[in-house]
């Protein structure tokens, strides 16, 4: 139970507040949290995934925390007030130009809770029709489209390292398709 | 590249630096990031995986960034100079008092790179000797066995919410025993 807050920092994105807590063997202490707005990611599927082997568009992104691309699925950070499906429709638009005809929820996750309130809503998006991308001025993405076997490939090889992204694939492929 | 970098908040876990960034179109802009020294999470496989449907030794744990307890494996941040291994034997000692016979590497994530560059490494444990546990002050974790179809059935229906496990399990369980 929360005693007690006070903001501790407050950067441009990242907000850490020092929380009062009472454990729950009653005994007291502080703890320190980045506040998370909540996040919304969502897999484009740009064939029909009853196919067997639908192709995905991923994206490969400039991440300053990984000192360079990675391999990622489209997400962002929830509007205030924008509902976790909105944020999905808007991201993959705003990253990849497609606009998805159907997006369903997947699962939600918490993405590093000894630190962060962070969620992560996790999406697929299905029914895609090809747009103009219009990124944010230090976004760096490149759509590359790639077979799920091939995404399946490269989270068992390593190379696809991001918790959403690989959460969010491992999911539809083991409990929607059934792989 | 990074060009320049100033610590903006230094608390007792979190760490936030502000780095100067060149962007790959030459451009420069500054970045927020939380440093983390790293972590290591470990399934603890109680039963011989060959059998089917080995035995996992999940932890309930209190966390106040989910506001209540979580369902996680086993983890916990490197010490300095600590290898990945060593940290993921030490974690389980301590949490669940259990010693492994042998640790197996999964793969590694990163948890949130768009605030962090926490990675976290994941293995999986077998041949298990039951112990004392030895739990730092403000950890409430209690240790519960479950089938891995028990923990799989919790993924899907999204009462498993943390990333780390929910990659290693998945991980583990699609690639390892080939479910």
């Amino acid at each position: 139970m929360q005693l007690a807050t006070r903001r501790a920092y407050a950067g441009k994105v990242v907000r850490v507040d020092v929380d009062t807590v009472r454990f729950p063997d009653g005994s007291t202490g502080d703890l320190e949290l980045i506040r998370h707005p909540g996040a919304a990611a969502v897999i484009p599927c740009a064939s029909d995934p009853a196919g067997g082997d639908p192709t995905i568009l991923m994206i490969r992104q400039f991440r300053h925390a990984a000192g360079g691309p990675l391999w990622e699925i489209p997400a962002g950070t929830l509007a205030p007030g924008e509902a976790p499906e909105a944020c999905a429709h808007r991201e993959l638009r705003e990253e990849t130009g497609v606009t998805a005809e159907r997006i369903e929820r997947l699962t939600s996750i918490l993405t590093t809770p000894g630190f962060t309130d962070e969620v992560i809503h996790l999406f697929w998006a299905q029914g895609l029709t090809r747009g103009a991308a219009a990124r944010e001025r230090d976004e760096f993405i490149e759509v590359v489209p790639q077979p799920l076997s091939g995404v399946l490939a490269g989270i068992r090889s390593g190379e696809v390292r991001d918790a959403k992204t690989i959460v969010a694939i491992l999911y539809m492929a083991g409990f929607i398709l059934g792989l």
